[in-house]
């Protein structure tokens, strides 16, 4: 399959329904609406949302189905971007680009900044609870919700960013990277397939499968991520190439070199793949997917 | 009733079961854990959760439905604290006292305390999904988990402190200042009332009367704390008195004169009494928490 024309299709999905379903920058809270749309719509690759719709197209492929997912997707990209906006701030890693432009606080100060993420994160379990997602089934929708809030929460997403900021500049060992990883990148991204997966009703063996990959995945994003750090330009990246170096920062090159930090990602992309076979043809899309994370240039 | 007794017993079961529902501070991720556990457990009058507690009691006396509404109000409790770390921050109103002790970010750092508002935030969406608050049927708890979210989302409670950080500084009018208050303070406490009303399986017309009755003890309540803050000492409120003045903020007593604003205040409370007229006796909590938030002196 043309994976560039699967991932602007879907991309354009879901830009598509972010765009109606996101709030307008109208009426008594215009501003903060705005500086949450800033981000929002600044641009990105949208992965996470991406592999929601794929997994739910994995099991099950009725245009339905993924028809339900997109709120999902959707609430997984605002939780993404809440994670990078608050990342970037002065108080956390003083990013001043993000995807190719200023970063949220540049534009709209650090307190405005810091309540569009919170806007964000909490904007999502709408979306997740509202009635724009209940196509989805209520008890699927708590494991969903159970799911995100588990992925996202202080023993994932926010407790990797915390690990993060602990151990800035100091020289851990393998075990820690991976610990942050596993919290920081790897449990938003193990979460989205998962949704996707209980979107379509998948089946526990299907389910595992698909955690499996994600788990892969995620491992395989965050190591192509420290290469792309060393190895493009920071107008490749949108956002400041070199700067793990410049906190010396732990990464998968700096430990064990950029060879076999490539090596690892195409090993965690077989594991994936491997993860994969319970399902037949209708999966290409996260094959694709798997492959894709690991070749990207930015 | 003897509404201290009342809000002692019902603040020791919210201690209790936040106690036993939050994370300990051990693994990987003990500090964040330790920040968001300090300010939880720092103190704290507990409004919120026992308000949710009080509405569940006043539709249905069962003490099964106050122990079905607990994680409930935890969570609420959970919303409440991740918003007061945040106000908190240099970048917001730069305060270093609170329930009487130092701020989060006084004691752990600003990044770690927005990680701990954070981390808060996300983990009361895992408290309403998680398998603790099974006991409230799934399509209630989507209602509870969006109610919620609308309530402390962009057009409520962040869209409020959003608006108050905007507005710092300038000479608003009353129309302005009321719908910072509904968005900001009133928005959280009407939800808690309507969460209590929907674990216990309210009618229609009784959620209905519970949620005028929350309106009107939220803008009780902003007054009383407008008040508070001209009237009470640092001591009593365990936050800075004055701080109003001190920023130059439009409060009730700035724009109306201390007297006409309590006369406000109690006319609030009566009609937050009236509309539970369609109560009987099972609803004394709410009436006696009526008048408590107007009496209060902190």
């Amino acid at each position: 399959m043309e994976i560039t024309t699967y991932l602007n299709d879907q991309r354009q999905r879901v830009e598509d329904r972010l765009a109606a379903l996101m709030l307008d920058p109208v009426g008594d809270f215009a501003k903060h609406i705005e500086a949450m749309r800033y981000s929002l719509f600044v641009g990105g690759k949208r992965i996470r949302p991406i592999l929601c719709l794929a997994a739910a197209e994995a099991v099950n492929s009725d245009a339905a189905v993924r028809q339900r997912a997109l709120p999902v997707a959707c609430a997984l990209e605002c939780i993404h971007t809440y994670s990078l906006i608050h990342d970037d701030l002065p108080a956390m890693d003083d990013d001043d680009l993000r995807r190719g432009k200023p970063t949220n606080h540049t534009v709209f100060g650090e307190a405005a900044a810091i309540l569009a993420g919170d806007g964000l994160l909490t904007f999502a379990f709408d979306l997740l609870s509202s009635p724009v997602s209940a196509a989805v089934a209520d008890p699927a929708r708590i494991r969903i919700i159970q799911t995100v809030a588990r992925a996202a929460g202080p023993l994932g997403m926010v407790g990797g960013q915390s690990l993060d900021m602990i151990y800035e500049g100091q020289q851990v060992g393998y075990e820690t990277l991976r610990s942050i990883h596993r919290s920081k990148t790897g449990a938003l991204i193990t979460a989205s397939v998962t949704c996707g997966a209980i979107v379509a009703g998948a089946s526990v063996e299907q389910e595992d499968a698909l955690k499996t990959y994600g788990d892969h995945i995620g491992l395989a994003f965050q190591i192509v991520d420290d290469l792309l750090d060393v190895e493009a330009t920071t107008e490749q990246l949108g956002k400041p190439a070199g700067s793990d170096v410049k906190s010396d920062k732990v990464t998968y090159p700096s430990l064990f070199g950029k060879d076999i930090s490539r090596t690892m990602a195409r090993e965690a992309v077989q594991e994936a793949l491997a993860a994969l076979a319970v399902f037949d043809r209708q999966a290409d899309p996260l094959r694709a997917l798997a492959n894709f994370i690991v070749d990207r240039k930015k």
